[in-house]
């Protein structure tokens, strides 16, 4: 089976010129099948209050409301994605930009308000808004443009955060489910290897130490790490959505630095 | 040989949403092999006043520095390609927005300054900043999404428009220009009609009355309809692309109505 790698990036990454030129360029020379999604957050977050809209983010996750979503379809969708897109094509890449709704690969439903852990501990009730949970992904679709066909040239896909509902609506995705999603979609005909790429070493079991970083962690170790609080906030859906990935399929789910996208080196997460 | 519509709706239809439900309507329910290309150029403007970025329009075309690049860069590849391919794939249209930069499939240049006749009539050099002349398409690659392979379903694109240098950077390009590219790259593989539609009923003899359309234009009756001013403006460039598209390949064009795009009336244009 062909082997291909999913690769995640953070927004973090991508919205900053010289580490989004180190990605660009490791990602350009990186051997074989690939696709690269990405996030975005910050450039939201700066567009929105440039454009006087303010970001409330409720344990790391973004409320959408109408304005929000119109933010978000832009800067992911457009800004971001084409920028990746053309800086991949003139390293030699022929990349295609994608978000859910296009060739509905990815097809979701509007999150419907629920019951959230507060930053300060409390429960509350909250609506994110236009935020998409996944329903299904298209891996024939995505493997078709992936594999060459005859007379044409493969593509790789640049697939930004927001799927779409099938209704006519564009909803807001975490970015890290996008990969999982994308890495699931892609078993039945490839061996998948997921790796999220942020600004971090990999797992850390100190945040101030990058020589701290947690080499394997398997189910058993995640519970414990959690329990220890070693593991906390955005690492935690991240790590849901790698073992998630691993349930359904995907071989290797790795955790490292931007600059280490073939993986040598980081966290790798095992059943 | 297969016949395909290439249909340039213009920003004012797709901004709308009244106008833009009846053209999704529209185009989804048109039967056999079809591309749509959209321009934005009042969301842009929109976006960027938010932005306290002004708009400077010179001959009807959009002077892009670098910060408006960034708008519409955003508005034309993310807001209103989203927004369409997202409602078309509600209409059961598999559509996949695309820019040029996206598989490669409009590359152009920069454009240098050059000697513009401002609306005062005289003339002066412009530097139109990040506005892409294109130089060549890839009508393979958008045959291959077009027509469907074994397998796998057939896809429409949605085109947006914005191309790329190759070396990295989106360019600003007018979407007629675009629209007749698309035409142009796909006349090996299809029989092609071009319908431009807008918010008018075609060329008018008199703009003020929509019963004044001109039935046929050829290269004759333009000389003469440009001497006597009756086509101006941005009807020029549009009527270029036509011919130009015309003497390239393509079978049919047509300017018409956004509500008759299958173009039962409007102006027909002949060599």
């Amino acid at each position: 089976m062909d082997k291909i790698n999913v690769i995640k990036v953070g927004g973090a990454v991508v919205e900053d010129a010289t580490s989004l030129k180190q990605l660009i360029n490791q990602f350009a020379t990186m051997p074989g099948y690939k696709v690269l999604v990405h996030g975005g957050g910050r450039s939201a977050t700066r567009i929105a209050a440039q454009l006087g809209i303010e970001s409330q983010m409720i344990g790391g996750r973004r409320v959408t409301d109408e304005s929000m979503l119109q933010v978000v379809t832009m800067v992911y969708g457009g800004l971001v994605n084409k920028r990746i897109v053309a800086a991949l094509q003139a390293e030699g890449v022929n990349a295609v930009g994608l978000t859910g709704a296009d060739m509905d690969i990815i097809r979701s439903h509007k999150r419907e308000p629920k019951m959230v852990t507060m930053d300060d501990g409390t429960q509350q009730m909250v609506d994110f808004g236009f935020v998409g949970d996944v329903d299904s992904a298209n891996g024939k679709r995505l493997t078709a443009l992936i594999k060459p066909i005859e007379g044409v040239e493969a593509v790789v896909p640049v697939v930004a955060p927001l799927t779409h509902d099938g209704k006519g609506n564009i909803l807001n995705t975490n970015a890290d489910t996008m990969a999982s999603t994308v890495a699931k979609a892609l078993v039945e005909d490839f061996d998948v290897t997921l790796t999220f790429c942020f600004e971090k070493p990999g797992v850390m079991a100190n945040a101030d130490d990058d020589d701290s970083v947690i080499p394997t962690i398997n189910t058993e170790s995640y519970a414990q790490l959690k329990q220890d609080g070693i593991v906390s906030g955005g690492m935690i859906p991240k790590l849901d959505n790698a073992f998630d990935s691993l349930n359904e399929g995907v071989k290797r789910v790795v955790i490292t630095h931007f600059t280490d996208i073939e993986a040598k080196r980081g966290t790798i997460i095992e059943k």
